[in-house]
């Protein structure tokens, strides 16, 4: 299974504001002119775009307890977040041998491999360098948060390759996998933003809960799309899961709930070419409901998310951009 | 230019004390269970031992001030330091696709690369980990020269893989990818020993210069010993350096002495089989006076570096340890 950096589809305005901070903090990193090969790469994949939303959470989650969310202290920490995420991306791109990210040259690609491993390495550091650079006071706290968090996307990335290799893996263990390999650093982010304007350890922990089952809803939906998405808002072929035999969501529900016929159906897809494959997997996946029974999973996470957030104890109105960021992400407001 | 780890040859009573407590802090690290293939390379190679030396010198340095070396608050520091080296060697061998690491397989080829890329990304997070573990009085400023640091060793192998490919790299381009790869580390070790054992900024820039030169001295004398040392002393052929066509202080220095003969003879040699280009390649060295150029430079920068210890305001008996390790390694004691 390749996670899938999470990206929108048309609607932009909702963010904007946070996004310009993040922007502009991300065209303010120096970096020194040689050796260019260790440094062109980071600004290369920092300014490749994306939605930004782990420095846009952290920076709503700092600003729900009234932090000055332009303040060094606050940005330099959601910048940290960005740079870890496009850190992972380099070095999962080699591993996955990925030509592509974002429609551009990947950096092993465009570079080669040892570039990519070695100014990934530079990138981690200067994600430390940026939580420094906050000189919040909560300091320890936050890098406490980040080390834990930054152990468990490599476990992610590192239990989806050891799946890749194995026949069988549990519903479980998938769960457990986009757990720490996609929903941590949503969890993560949104926990440093509380932390760096002094939320209680209570408030942080419920956001962490939030980012987590938010993550878990977005990584399922992002399964579900693969299969039954409209392409154009996808913006990708449909079924490239598939095609790459990946073990997501659905594809372990469906072996579960499939009859005897239906897995002999499955297995001999398997052998069809690209186009029949996905026609005739998809042909199995709706007979056994897969629909409704991911459907009503992305909506089992994305409430327990919204109970977490509903329990964080500020006021209601506050948490409205929350609440419409997360909305937007499941897709749920177009 | 591959530089070397820095390892001894016989003499191991002088640093035991100081190793004991690295080796104990060590073997006390905890891993998760799971994923066994992300965790089990990180004991692997941090069990492979070596002499110890950053974070041995480290404990040194921070002895030097007075502080309690078998607290938590130095020896997590120091142990941070050799985590750090060890997640630079697996990242290192990928590139230099090295098969061999202290006589063992290197993780890269006893498990994969994918393996050896994120297990090392987890390492360099464990050794901020470590650090934070300490719960040093000064974090700010102990995870401020790290991360200096951390960089710039990854820009020194990020020169040193460019210079590969350069046909001609100066003297001072070589003396600064080295201050960097293998100079730097051992400054920093000395200087955040002197910053967790609070001394002064004078006190702590002084180790760290002390550190910087006696790298650069280390280094050269490593490049000497591929050449000129003796095989039972060095534990490996002599010539490596030279069959790889490596760009070391020796050959860049014999380049600079040539005569239009010894070019020629130098030019043509790169075509002999391995035995007889060494053999052609050292009487070169030795008939430019290589011998004595290079020993003439390990010997200034060990001066230097004794220098800056000098200054070091504390009483010249504490000083002593440092001396004698600093000597021990320019293998001037045996």
């Amino acid at each position: 299974m390749k996670t899938k950096t999470i990206s929108s589809h048309n609607n932009r305005s909702m963010s904007e504001q946070y996004r310009h901070i993040v922007e502009r903090q991300l065209a303010s990193l120096q970096y020194p002119s040689s050796p260019e090969e260790l440094y062109d790469p980071i600004s290369y994949i920092l300014g490749l775009g994306g939605k930004r939303i782990r420095p846009v959470i952290c920076l709503m989650a700092a600003e729900l307890f009234g932090a000055e969310i332009e303040s060094e202290e606050i940005n330099s920490v959601a910048i940290a977040l960005e740079i870890f995420h496009n850190f992972s991306l380099v070095h999962d791109d080699i591993m996955d041998e990925a030509p592509l990210r974002r429609g551009q040259e990947t950096v092993h690609t465009k570079w080669n491999r040892d570039i990519a491993i070695l100014s990934g390495d530079v990138m981690l550091v200067q994600a430390y360098d940026s939580i420094l650079a906050s000189k919040n006071k909560n300091l320890e706290a936050l890098l406490l948060q980040f080390n834990d968090s930054a152990k468990k996307v490599c476990e992610g990335q590192q239990f989806d390759m050891n799946f890749e290799n194995l026949s069988k893996v549990s519903i479980e263990e998938y769960i457990h996998m986009i757990s720490l390999k996609t929903a941590e650093l949503i969890a993560c982010s949104l926990k440093m933003g509380a932390i760096a304007a002094n939320a209680s350890a209570s408030d942080a922990d419920l956001l962490y809960e939030f980012g987590l089952n938010l993550g878990l809803s977005f990584q399922i939906q992002d399964d579900y799309l693969d299969a039954f998405g409209e392409t154009d808002k996808v913006g990708k072929q449909l079924g490239g899961d598939i095609i790459a035999n990946k073990k997501t969501y659905l594809m372990l529900k469906t072996l579960e709930l499939a009859n005897e016929k239906q897995k002999a159906d499955l297995e001999r897809s398997l052998n069809y070419n690209d186009e029949q494959k996905v026609i005739s997997i998809i042909e199995i996946f709706e007979e056994v409901g897969i629909k409704e029974h991911t459907s009503d999973l992305i909506q089992e996470y994305y409430e327990k998310s919204i109970k977490s957030l509903d329990q964080v104890k500020v006021d209601d109105a506050r948490k409205a951009g929350l609440k419409q960021l997360a909305a937007y992400l499941m897709q749920r407001d177009h």
